[in-house]
């Protein structure tokens, strides 16, 4: 039966390491899916793929197996319903800062009578089967970013939300919101307080919490707080520490 | 003048036959305008054509002149009107439930005072010449999708909407919505009730009503039912189909 | 410190002549880039190019230091902050016809606490550097375009929305709405008294008066009469009044 | 250990049913990697993708682990290497007409000492591992095409070649060099026998015979014939006559 | 039947105006198809078109049925094989030195037993139809380049190629294997005197005579010494020359 | 006055540290272009471009002014002239063997009377001016690369054609062509010495030495050999071992 198996990582409460896909190419893609992550999720807010991007990059991934999510640009059924249809594993909506913006995320993702979801699941039919129309509902992961002060005032009533799976913390936006530089890798205490009341929440209502972070020393921290998706690098960001890495060796020298 | 040639085979009474495009190809596109049928629609809402695709697509339709139309991912203007500048000849746009949506979708294909289309019709303008801008509102076709209970419901005040040209009735949402297994060429008594609820309903209104389907076969039953616009096929479906039994024929030797 | 060069242009009360990039292609981008223009506006509203077409277009610009703008499809804060993402010196947005519209503009392209925009700015931080998240609000331009009665009759509420840089006319759909045809050079008297009162208003509130055209010779014009933001030629355009004279010449023989 | 599993049915003496693949296009690439077929070809001969559409299309394929062969456009060395970097299986290589065009072919697709391919496998190695390098010369699949009277003529010489795996007829080529109007699926009694001289002459020399054929009809006989490497269909086949299967059917009504 | 419609402007003695796409863009190649032109020329030469690129070109131009000829970047039979399964009217390749070099240029355009091109006009068979294969070597137009010293010192041998269609004029490269700056609109008397010479040998020889310039000015004056394939224009002239005429009545205000 | 500006690193006696692009993207190779490296290389061989997308990534390059040189697939003059039309700064060719091989490859890089380059410097004229006529022969850089046996062995008459400017030595392919196993950073002594042979040539022929290696550590290293073009790492690299580090953390813990 047709299962997100992302779901059974966290059955074993264990925490899934994702990488973030900023580069709209499909052979880099390739090469991340190879890696040995637990998940990658293409940005379609600040990375570079749209959705005539998205399709090989999403091949790319599975090649593999590898569970790919993808942050949509914008809380928009129409967009989130094609990234569904291009085989996503699930969706990370942002900017979901009331409980009506959660409600109309998690709609867009689940069919009628539980959502309103369009039918015509062009590729993920082709690669789950005959069962997807009956499981895509079960399948299909629902994160809504908490990524503001408005957010954080109402996680209880966006974390609540029947159908939401769980919540994904972006850290910059988050601290800008309260008035902080934007930082990835939080060491503010102000801002790990309110991540710890973030997760506390998340945990509380029984759903995943998760987080971005731009290293893995930061993302294990994140794991032992108790996040259970965690985002730990990014294509761009690999590319651009490992050229200023050689950049500094030849003109150190 | 410019007409739309679609009108003018209603005008005769006869149905329009259309295709499915949900390739991004426009190869496959051009294959597909020599084939004969009486209209193309790229799907822009389930097909893998995104507004980059668009262009070469109908630019392989035009080489022989096959009336191009387009669903849009959603009811927004914007993404309308890019169509239409990119020279459809109509929209088809989905999950129409309300009046207001009607409304909203009609006034994004007519420029005013009729609609508030912005002008700018870059493709358009040069396929169809200096008279475009005046016959714009009369040559662009305006198909509402009934897919929903709640559009059946509201179907009087959604067909009399001034300016709409005609529905379209997406046989596996409507399914979903009333509670029953997606499927395309219905068969169920109650799903064809509903639809000669709909097709009935669109002849009070004077309004064309057009059908999704999967198969010849399927297209002709509702033809007869008095749907004027009927999509028999589409192109992964040829493909698929096509290959199911190529390999059938080589594995059962 | 990071400028938007264009602002030094209008404190120098200079006008700044642009170009406007309708080809969703990098090489003509890059013959645009070297003509000699204050800046370039690549249209995605009515011209080709969607996010995909955006990037190398802008690197194209890039090659020469030119400032470019773009002129996003629809007031949607998910595209919106995208192109800014992308590197966009400002954006031009069309249909701004109230207050709230032009407010819910403005605040896309702005970090709290002043607007809402999402911080993630790839190609942007690459760009202008690390102190671009501290000076984004300064440096992207915001433009409104002022193109109905509607926006006529709200200009005073809509020129003096905190944060807007300036107001940019559309001639066409201006006259469309006033029910006069579409014409980019304005020569209608009564449009031209439109127009006048724009530029005043804008004068009035302090901001930069834009519009269309699509010649030198009006733009020279427009730019007497006090515009500062002056379109006055596009690739396409230019292809087309080349071929024209071409065979008009060839054929004249 | 690394083999190429078209190895493994042949050693079983089965025959391997191959599908053309003329799109470049990588959506309907992958409806075709699911089909069940035993191994595919992307033609970049007649077909329409050159190398940059190339690599998506072998993603695709990767996502169901059909092995893909690539046909070159023509016997260049640069050509065959950029392939096999690429993750292809195999080569079928056009118009060979001598000995020393099949010794440069299969040059093309050995490292050294056997051949002179460069080192560079950047997509192969991901897929196939460290050891790639060691097994790329007995992982290759070399096909020369036989479609010439000269190459008919010639034809122990090639098929002796050392390293070569393999002949592939082209019926069309085969038959306009032999002054008869070209055909694919070949009745002409004087082509047949050729054909049959060919497959004869492969087995003499323990190679593999691969023929050409538009029909799964046809590929059985050619597999009856002894031939072990048939393509049975092509992707812009099966949606031509599809479509015009269709047609027929509306129209006949 | 299939005929080239050039021909029949030549058999009624009249010039063929033709205009050079570098752009490797469908949107501007559509907009060159309707300017009215006797046929374009697609440069994969000099010109940013690649195989990929071609595809949308052709069909853009077909949508207005506008002859499409292709300039191939090297004598090489794979490259021009493919552009004539694309359906290209004619192929112009440079460097045409010898008449072997003449020789294996016209038999790569022309199938058995003339020549030997492969068999597989995917695009032109769907142009073209079933007569294609029968009417394809009277259908393509062969023009060799004479642009070097050598060329023109072989150019009898090289303009009796049987097959040969027509030579076309480098003036650039000639000027400089004369020892000349490069120059398109040739004014140099001894340039003048070469050119004379060759059109003089193509006449003698009864094939056409081409000649590349960048105004129809020169155009006119080429056409008047009996050239009969002219190229008047390039869209990047136009686009360039259009910008140079703006910026400078912006700045000369 | 037109100056290809590495030769002003090599007039001071210092190395030119070169990254290698292999990706076929143009954000990625903007970020390379930010790095601070002395040039970039688009390998066309081994790496994923095209010559559709060489463009955008040369456009990319452009936008900081850094000298990007191209290495080609193949020693094909057509190929050669259109990577230097696209503004490359120099092209390495690949499999330099003979000394005939090494005035083919320079040839096609030189316009006459030195070398036969075909004249029609699209963008190489837009970025460097009305000069480049004139001063591209001396401006082109050209490697030849040494990578096998009979490159070593002919190396004198190789280094010594006029005209080149430098070698560049291919590690992986001169080892399997002395019966080792690929590697890039050169550790077995006999390769070592055959290294030092060549770098020792080059400098009696005074011509560059160039050389590939996987790291900055190695580049080093060979730039104290006295190579003055050594490339230290490239795109693929820095992400894979990026990615290897990261899940090692991630897993380790």
């Amino acid at each position: 039966m047709l299962e997100n198996p992302l779901r059974a990582i966290w059955a074993a409460g264990k925490p899934v390491y994702n990488a973030w896909i900023n580069f709209a190419y499909s052979w880099s893609a390739e090469i991340m899916a190879h890696a040995g992550l637990d998940s990658l999720t293409v940005d379609m807010q600040h990375g570079m793929a749209d959705f005539g991007a998205l399709i090989p990059i999403l091949q790319a991934i599975s090649t593999r197996n590898v569970p790919a999510l993808v942050r949509v640009a914008w809380n928009e059924p129409g967009l989130i319903a094609q990234i569904l249809d291009a085989g996503a594993y699930g969706v990370i909506c942002p900017m979901v800062n009331t409980r009506a913006q959660a409600e109309s995320f998690v709609a867009a993702c689940r069919y009628p009578p539980v959502g309103n979801r369009s039918y015509g699941p062009a590729r993920a039919r082709l690669l789950y089967g005959a069962e997807y129309a009956a499981r895509a509902n079960a399948f299909a992961l629902t994160f809504a970013m908490i990524e503001t002060v408005e957010a954080v005032n109402n996680m209880d009533a966006i974390m609540s939300t029947p159908g939401l799976d769980g919540i994904y913390i972006g850290p910059a936006d988050l601290s800008i919101s309260h008035g902080k530089p934007p930082a990835t890798d939080l060491t503010d205490p102000d801002m790990l307080a309110v991540v710890d009341r973030i997760v506390a929440a998340a945990h509380r209502h029984g759903i995943i919490a998760g987080i971005h972070t731009a290293t893995p020393e930061h993302a294990l921290k994140m794991a032992a707080k108790g996040f259970r998706f965690v985002t730990a690098t990014a294509d761009n960001l690999l590319l651009q520490a490992g050229l200023e890495s050689v950049v500094k060796k030849l003109r150190g020298a």
